[in-house]
């Protein structure tokens, strides 16, 4: 039962959009990712997923399934969303972003796409 | 769907030890709250909870089931830590501090002890 510094846990890892686990809670886990560019349009059929920034600037784009219609939402630090079970959304950072992200332990990423960056395995730092 | 601004939302209340909604994912829910002073030991004997410091310094005492060890944490801005289900704790805040919790919906915050702090049911804000 340690504690766990934010700060330090970004400093360990360098890569974007590879989310790393920090710790766990009732069958969730909480992660910190680096974001930087666009990443792929997904959903996660029945996990709701929470970001949270804490440097930078989020734009988290949505659609309504089946349309084209899009909205945004723009998150700077200090600012959290829950993106509901199948909402489909594209997480994009145009400069570095530091986010925390909450969602169910055993989640994909990208959801039901296959893309070249869906990690099969995620690691603890 | 709505983003949430943390600092905002603890502009609209005052009261320490008051845990208050803010949102909920996966049968999860994030609270914020205002701590001063000294609660009182409990533990929520299914649910593991996560603090978050958000401002000020949290002291986090544990107990050994049965005996009278106890160790302590220190929390600062930006450090968190998941106390596990079962295990006693005491939460310490010698000036005010604000917490973000993340802990199952339905959770009572003094866990079986029902104590003049004990609140039946939480607000949203």
């Amino acid at each position: 039962m340690d504690k766990i510094n934010i700060s330090n846990k970004f400093k360990m890892f360098e890569e974007t959009w590879t989310p790393k686990i920090i710790t766990e809670l009732n069958g969730q886990q909480v992660k910190l990712a680096k974001l930087k560019g666009e990443f792929v349009w997904h959903n996660h059929e029945h996990e709701d997923e929470l970001f949270y920034v804490v440097k930078g600037e989020l734009i988290l784009r949505f659609r309504e399934s089946g349309t084209n219609e899009q909205t945004e939402v723009i998150l700077k630090p200090g600012e959290m969303i829950v993106v509901p079970a199948g909402v489909d959304h594209k997480p994009i950072a145009h400069e570095e972003c530091h986010v925390m992200l909450i969602e169910p332990a055993g989640i994909k990423h990208t959801g039901d796409v296959q893309h070249e960056l869906t990690k099969d395995k995620l690691d603890w730092i």
